[in-house]
C-alpha cells in the first residue's frame, strides 16, 4: 500500500495521524483535508451518493498532531448530480476533545463533470522536472522540520526558488512539479493534499516562516492523468497579517485539473518591502 | 432601517426571507450569506468571541424560497485572534425540514487585520458610475425575474455588458459599480452579500442563463468606505457544466476590501465557443 493510501486507512472512524506527514510540530493541512474527503467519500457511498470531491472547505480549528485521532460524518443530501456531507477530525486534547479541522465536502461525477473544457487556464511556462530545484529535507534547518518533504518529489522552477538563497523574487509566486515519492499515481482524492504542498507563497515574499491555514477550498475539476503535476501557487493580498493563496494543479497532458483559494495567516518581516 | 439590515433581522431563530431578494423564484444566495454571518455573529459575540466576519465558506443544498425560515447556530471556537462558528438557513419542506444552505464562518477583528498593506491587487480601469450600464428590471424579460435589482444601483462597464445586446465580449469578465439602492452604507457584513450581486459571468461567454452556486467562499479584507464598491468578476475555467467565478470588491478609496470565489453550474449553449 503507498504511503498516501495508508494515511488515508481509517477503522471504525479511527485514524493514525503519522508525523511523516508533519511540518514542524503538527501535521499538514493537506493530508487531514485528504484523509477528511476519503472517510466522507465512505459515508456518502453508503448513502447513495456520488464518489468524486468536487469541492471541499475546509475550517482549520486547532493544530493536529501526530497519533490516533478520529472523524465525525454527516451526509446532508444525496442529489441527482451532487451529494454532499459534513466531516469533522477531532483528537484528545489536554482538557476536552479537540476539533482540528471541520470541513464541508460536495461530491459528484468526474467522468461526467470534466468535459468537455469550454475554456481553461494554461499551465505557466517553466523549465521541466530535471531542470528544477529538488526541495529535499536535507537543504537547510528549516526544510529539516518538513518531515513531509520525504513523501514527495518536488522540483522547484529555478526562478521562483530565490528564496532559498536569500534572494525572493517578490512577485508572489511558486511554480512547481510534484508527485508522490513512493510513485503512487494522482488521482481526485490526492490532488487535495497536493493543493497545500507547497511552501508558503510568501516565502517568495522574502517572509521565511510559517503561514497556517485559516480556511481552505479547494475545487476537482479533472481526474488526473499519470506522472507529474504542475503547481502553481499566487497571492495578490497580503494586509494586516493575512492573505489568500491561490493554487492551480495541471496534469502532465497539461489539463487543469484543480484549484484552491485559502486565507492563511503571516508574520511579515519589517524589513521586507513587496 | 434599511432594506438590507431588514432582511437580516432574526428573532428568536427566525427569519422571513423577503421576495424582494428573489432571483427567478428563489432568493439570492447573497443575501442567506449575509444573513447567516450576521446571525452567527450575535452567537459568537455571545460567546465572548470576535465580531468581523473574515472568511465565510458556505455550501447551497437547496433551492431557498420567499417566506419563513430558521437559523441555527453552532459556536465552534473562541480563540485569541480568531472565533469560528457554523449556521446553517432551513426551511418548512413538502417532506421534512429542508436545509438551504450550511456556512462555516471565521470572524475576527479587521480593525487590527486590515494594516499595513503589504501587498493588493489594484481596481481595473474603468468609467465611473455616470458612465456606465444600469442594471434594471425593465431592461429585459429576463432582468424583470431579478427582483433584487430594485435593492442595487448597479452600473455595469459597458466593455463588458455586451451581453445584453447580443455581443458578448468572451473574456469572461464582469466589472462594475454597486451600491444599496437605499442609500445604506456598505460594512463587512454587505461585502458578504455584493460578491454574489452580479449577473452570472458565463452572460459575457454568451450563457444567459442561471449559473447555481455550489459552494461560496468568501474573504472580507477590510471594512470598506462609504459610497460606491467597485466589483470584477471573472472565470478562467469553464469545464463540464462546472465553472469556478473569482469577485474582487474595492472601495470607493480603491481599497481591497473582499475577494470570493464560488463553484457554480452553468449549460453553455452548443453554438458558443469560448
Amino acid at each position: 500500500m503507498s504511503e498516501f493510501d495508508d494515511a488515508l486507512s481509517v477503522s471504525d472512524a479511527a485514524a493514525d495521524l503519522d508525523p511523516g506527514w508533519g511540518i514542524g510540530a503538527g501535521i499538514n493541512g493537506g493530508i487531514l483535508m485528504a484523509l477528511s474527503a476519503r472517510t466522507l467519500a465512505g459515508a456518502v457511498a453508503a448513502a447513495g451518493g456520488h464518489g468524486d470531491p468536487l469541492v471541499l472547505s475546509a475550517t482549520f480549528l486547532s493544530a493536529a498532531q501526530s497519533g490516533p485521532a478520529w472523524l465525525r460524518t454527516e451526509v446532508l443530501r444525496t442529489g441527482r448530480s451532487f451529494s454532499t456531507g459534513e466531516v469533522s477530525i477531532l483528537q484528545h486534547g489536554p482538557d476536552r476533545d479537540a476539533e482540528r479541522v471541520r470541513a464541508l465536502v460536495t461530491y459528484g461525477d468526474l467522468a461526467r463533470q470534466s468535459e468537455p473544457v469550454w475554456r481553461c487556464a494554461r499551465p505557466p511556462q517553466m523549465p521541466g522536472p530535471d531542470c528544477c530545484v529538488p526541495a529535499v529535507r536535507g537543504g537547510s534547518a528549516f526544510a529539516r522540520q518538513i518531515a513531509l518533504l520525504d513523501r514527495l518529489d518536488l522540483r522547484i522552477d529555478p526562478a521562483t526558488a530565490g528564496w532559498a538563497t536569500g534572494q525572493p523574487s517578490r512577485k508572489g509566486e511558486l511554480r512547481a512539479w510534484v508527485r508522490f515519492a513512493d510513485g503512487r499515481d494522482p488521482d481526485p482524492t490526492s490532488l487535495l493534499f497536493f493543493l497545500d504542498a507547497l511552501p508558503p507563497v510568501t516565502f517568495d515574499l522574502g517572509a521565511l516562516g510559517w503561514a497556517p491555514t485559516i480556511e481552505f477550498t479547494a475545487h476537482v475539476r479533472a481526474r488526473p492523468a499519470r506522472g507529474w503535476l504542475q503547481i502553481s501557487v499566487t497571492t495578490s493580498n497580503v494586509i494586516g497579517g493575512l492573505l489568500e493563496e491561490d493554487a492551480t494543479i495541471w496534469d502532465s497532458r497539461g489539463a487543469m485539473v484543480a484549484q484552491s483559494r485559502q486565507l492563511a495567516g503571516v508574520r511579515m518581516p519589517e524589513d521586507v518591502s513587496t
